[in-house]
């Protein structure tokens, strides 16, 4: 299965999400900076994904510092660095924290005298298992969001963004759900929303959905609506950034559109999502810091520019999509149901 | 003023809207295929401007065929062609089919006899006078929209698409609207959708704020709910291509969706559309013939290839708002209210 990202022996390759469909051009990193750039830059993207990248990024580093032959203490410094570092590059997934977090709990307990090989050893297999467990996770979720729907009645999906094996360690989230679906012959159509600005839906969801044989269509986002009016979608679902213990969903910018078009029209709005996307440290969704980037994502496509030079722009990367808009959050030991509060609270219990 | 088009002695000028804003083209049209292709190109477009500018184009074609000295009789044939031909360009906007109905309609008790200078004449005073009138329209629009907003209230305003000066004779329709209000000093903030695929919001709309120094900034699409959401969005305003007699109102795609958020959150959403647009033989926007355009507008922007190669597209170009979810819909004559049945029936006459 395609997979977005190689891990050997200190060297992570990455698939330059930015330049897909065109170009299938890998990112070779050596070092903790380019793999922090390539997060920041989004050549890598996706919450699970960017978690998984982060984690390599912290065994790239220990692995190149351990061949100076010094200890763990000589390093523990510019490893809170190299943390401090990823956490920096981007706020609204909280996959990448909860990365970043097993690894500074891994390493909390040790001391001075450990052997430097050691630790090296133990980082580069954690974020092994990191990876490993994220795949496993995604199938899991796939055979639980499939189970939502009886057999044999073929589905039109709408989904949003990009949930798929580049979003992730592979199978995806969101599109998990719809592989595992398909896999058992049950989708009709994929609806691909675009996704402007950075259009993870044509790049990357038409990509994925072409090369497994899935048949989509890509459509503008806000042809969504029509379609749902027009009776021709049968659910929607779509992936997470973050989940607040009330259920309350950041996602891409354009997914609380796509809940809000549900509930008018009746439709099922499913989020897909492993436990590492929620962060009960949080009430509700009010508090989740939503990611503005780059004026340029609206006024330009590739040299073009769209707008009037220097336009103005307001650019918010996600939204926050209340709980109360969403049927079903498919994790990778069921799918959780409203009230979300007790419901992901024995979940992460 | 701004205009998209000038006419003088059988020559009209559009400015290809196509290119802009990156560049100020004009294009110089001296017979009626060139007019017919500027509008299914969309080099013009904007319904009212639509209509404007096929009446001119059966002007230059009388003015063209008056040279060789022939008479009404052996034109008339070709009359009846080039409205065909005009017909087939776009089939949502019926500000096209108003503009084409009353030239057939002037030309209807024509003889042979008729000098054909005579003729010529009076079809280019028609198309000059629909052209007057589309602007004093737009005037009167704005006029009475901003009547229904209270003076000293800054208001931050959604639009759709373009429905400005490059849209129609000049001033604009829902745009007319926010400049009467800017006019009057009450527009904090005009959020404009960037209208995907053809990004009129971004290319024309944002150029045309700009250059009235109206403050606007840009959104994507899929970012208008999240604003209303968070509470910042006043109103909505959007123009119209078509409206049955029950108030359903065919518009540039996206149009439903924007109106189904303001429904959600409680927020106003205005119509502004002059008469030439209502289309009384229709009973409900079920039959309006919803235009389906190229693939490559979803797949391509410039020469950036935005989807995997062929990839499949779904590209309606206009969807239908149920008169349900319309506060009001903006005349020259005033604001229409539900139930839109009587209220259109009465503005109709």
């Amino acid at each position: 299965m395609f997979s977005a990202m190689r891990y050997q022996s200190g060297t992570l390759e990455l698939i330059d999400q930015r330049l897909l469909p065109g170009e299938e051009r890998w990112i070779r990193a050596d070092d903790l900076e380019t793999v922090a750039v390539a997060i920041e830059t989004m050549a890598v993207r996706g919450a699970p994904a960017i978690g998984c990248a982060a984690a390599f990024g912290l065994a790239i580093d220990a692995r190149r510092f351990a061949a100076s032959g010094k200890t763990w203490r000589d390093y523990a410094p510019r490893f809170q660095q190299s943390v401090a570092r990823l956490a920096r590059t981007r706020p609204t997934a909280v996959n990448l924290f909860y990365a970043l977090d097993r690894m500074t709990a891994l390493t909390a307990g040790w001391r001075d005298g450990d052997a430097f090989a050691d630790a090296v050893t133990l980082i580069d297999q954690l974020a092994r298992q990191l990876y490993d467990d994220d795949l496993a996770t995604c199938k899991a979720i796939g055979h639980h969001g499939s189970a939502l729907f009886p057999a044999g009645k073929p589905l039109r999906v709408l989904t949003h963004c990009n949930t798929g094996s580049l979003a992730t360690a592979g199978y995806g989230t969101a599109l998990g759900v719809v592989r595992a679906l398909h896999e058992r012959g049950d989708v009709e159509l994929v609806y691909a929303d675009e996704t402007r600005p950075w259009l993870q839906g044509s790049r990357l969801t038409a990509y994925e959905l072409k090369a497994e044989g899935i048949p989509y269509k890509v459509i503008a986002d806000s042809a969504a609506a029509y379609l749902m009016q027009l009776g021709r979608i049968d659910f929607a679902i779509v992936g997470a950034d973050r989940i607040a213990a009330n259920g309350d969903t950041a996602n891409k910018i354009g997914t609380y559109s796509v809940a809000v078009h549900c509930r008018h029209h009746g439709i099922p709005f499913y989020v897909a999502a492993p436990r590492t996307t929620f962060d009960p440290s949080l009430a509700t969704g009010a508090s989740i810091p939503v990611e503005e980037r780059a004026a340029d994502e609206i006024r330009r496509v590739g040299d073009r520019q769209l707008t009037p030079e220097d336009a103005a722009v307001y650019n918010p990367s996600f939204d926050v999509t209340p709980g109360s808009l969403i049927t079903g959050i498919v994790t990778e030991v069921g799918v959780l149901k409203p009230p979300y509060g007790p419901a992901i609270a024995a979940f992460i219990g």
